[in-house]
């Protein structure tokens, strides 16, 4: 089976890993979210890109789930001394990926390319794609005002009051190259557990993306145990949004592509009413605390794709 | 007395940190080269000055005499695998300067405010001024042809021939705010134990520079000491150049300018030779091992330029 995956940052980034663990190289392709990717130190900073990469790569933080592992933070103290913003850290080790990435992006290169090069320097195997070599960042309309994302997500903490999301340019950007490709090749597409609105949204919202995705092979992983987000601002934001957060939600969220849906064991009472959606229900434990628990629920979402498609093709 | 100090990298920084032992803030000025300025990694770098500034804050790396002390490689270490240049290295806490720096300039910022600024962070009482705020980039012609003065330094270390310099724009820039008048003010101008053609001459490019310096006033601190350079190619540069490398070579460098010569024991047979020239001579020990070192060969060489221009006086 050739598989894609969708991805934001960290527990898109475990059930990526979990994926490249179970399945050969050329059977995954991991669509990797760049809304939050932004401009800091004139570096260009591509969080849940270089989130993914590290994970796989084996170089993440275990601690954190994002940066790398062993970082210091030297430059950081010392532009932090020198008066330079210190709203959001960059370790010393990934320093250098932000380094290199803006020197290539401004010499011309892709992101696509830069990506495929670092990810070939870091001993990855399988392919990691941003969504789009052009840039979309995600806009989070807040009691504020409308926030970029990083200075909703770091800077405010995701304190303000959520009301709306925008993908600004989303209309005019284009799919990196081998996106379209992948997920026309794809007999099954995995959501990760991952932010609807900031982290998967953005890569829907591609034009050309969401076409490309027949509803018969498209499965998710609820980013929503218990009526909490394991990581993130997800179930703050359903709140916010007046919707009760849960794996129905998520479920819901996804109403119009979904073919089956992969909730955690404490949400099993939601499974009638995804039912009821028209999708597939799957119930496991689905939080990854080791690299182990990854590659188990990994395998268990690719067993649950392929029956319910074979089912599908019955 | 007001004290005007012309510095470049490790050898004018000690004599600088001595001057600035010696003397309180408001009597001395240090102007430093920026010819060796480049730009690496996307990033403004401006090695002497930060030799200097690091080496005043007490910051500097005494087993090298520039860079940070307590300083490491991680962001190096990971551009390096990337695939990006490693002929310069930056380590992590420098790295922070930089982009601090280059972030500033792009708004707009003159490398002389940055570096007011980044003196106070630093707690620096005394005035340090970069020559200019204009890039003077020093090209070094060689038997590779002309390059940029960190080729030749850092990547080609100083191995092919010297033939001729360039302070390429020097014809078109100004001096940075505060040096013509620090050089007016000043009773006397100490150029510091520094190489003449690539630290000393692009600072005396500056137009205007050379003019202000009233030749009664000067005194150097000879950078060769028993026909070795301390540190760099000076003393290799003399040999390529077809000049016997000595103090003596180094007086008649500045023949022009100089008022008095400050030389080491070891070459006190060049006295009657730099008296030949029309300057004073002065010997002493002027290798600076510890930081009491530098403290008592500024303290000697204030006392010399103070007795040198008070003879002229009389």
């Amino acid at each position: 089976m050739n598989i894609v995956a969708l991805a934001g940052g960290v527990g898109g980034a475990k059930l990526a890993d979990g994926l490249a663990q179970a399945l050969p190289a050329e059977n995954l392709t991991i669509i990797v979210n760049t809304g939050d990717d932004f401009e800091h130190w004139g570096l260009k900073v591509c969080p849940d890109l270089d989130t993914v990469c590290y994970t796989l790569a084996g170089l993440a933080n275990p601690e954190t789930g994002w940066g790398r592992a062993d970082e210091s933070w030297l430059a950081f103290e010392n532009v932090s001394q020198l008066g330079g913003a210190d709203w959001f850290r960059i370790g010393d080790r990934d320093l250098g990926t932000h380094l290199e990435r803006t020197r290539r992006s401004r010499q011309g290169d892709k992101l696509s390319e830069i990506t495929r090069d670092f990810c070939e320097a870091w001993g990855i195997a399988h392919s990691i794609l941003p969504m789009s070599d052009d840039p979309i960042p995600t806009m989070v309309h807040t009691e504020l005002g409308w926030l970029p994302f990083q200075e909703y997500f770091v800077r405010q903490r995701c304190q303000p009051r959520v009301s709306d999301f925008e993908y600004h340019n989303a209309d005019i950007a284009t799919p990196a190259p081998g996106v379209l490709e992948a997920i026309y090749e794809a007999d099954l597409v995995v959501i990760c557990p991952s932010n609807p609105w900031v982290s998967i949204d953005p890569i829907l919202a591609v034009p050309g993306i969401r076409d490309a995705l027949s509803s018969g092979k498209i499965i998710a992983v609820s980013p929503i145990v218990g009526g909490k987000a394991l990581k993130g601002p997800a179930a703050k934001m359903y709140v916010e949004l007046g919707i009760e957060p849960s794996a129905y939600a998520v479920a819901e969220h996804y109403v119009d592509c979904l073919a089956g849906m992969v909730i955690d064991s404490v949400d099993k009472d939601d499974v009638s009413r995804i039912q009821a959606l028209g999708m597939t229900p799957f119930v496991t434990d689905t939080i990854m605390t080791t690299p182990a628990d990854r590659q188990r629920l990994a395998e268990e979402v690719l067993q649950f794709g392929e029956e319910m498609i074979s089912d599908k093709i019955e």
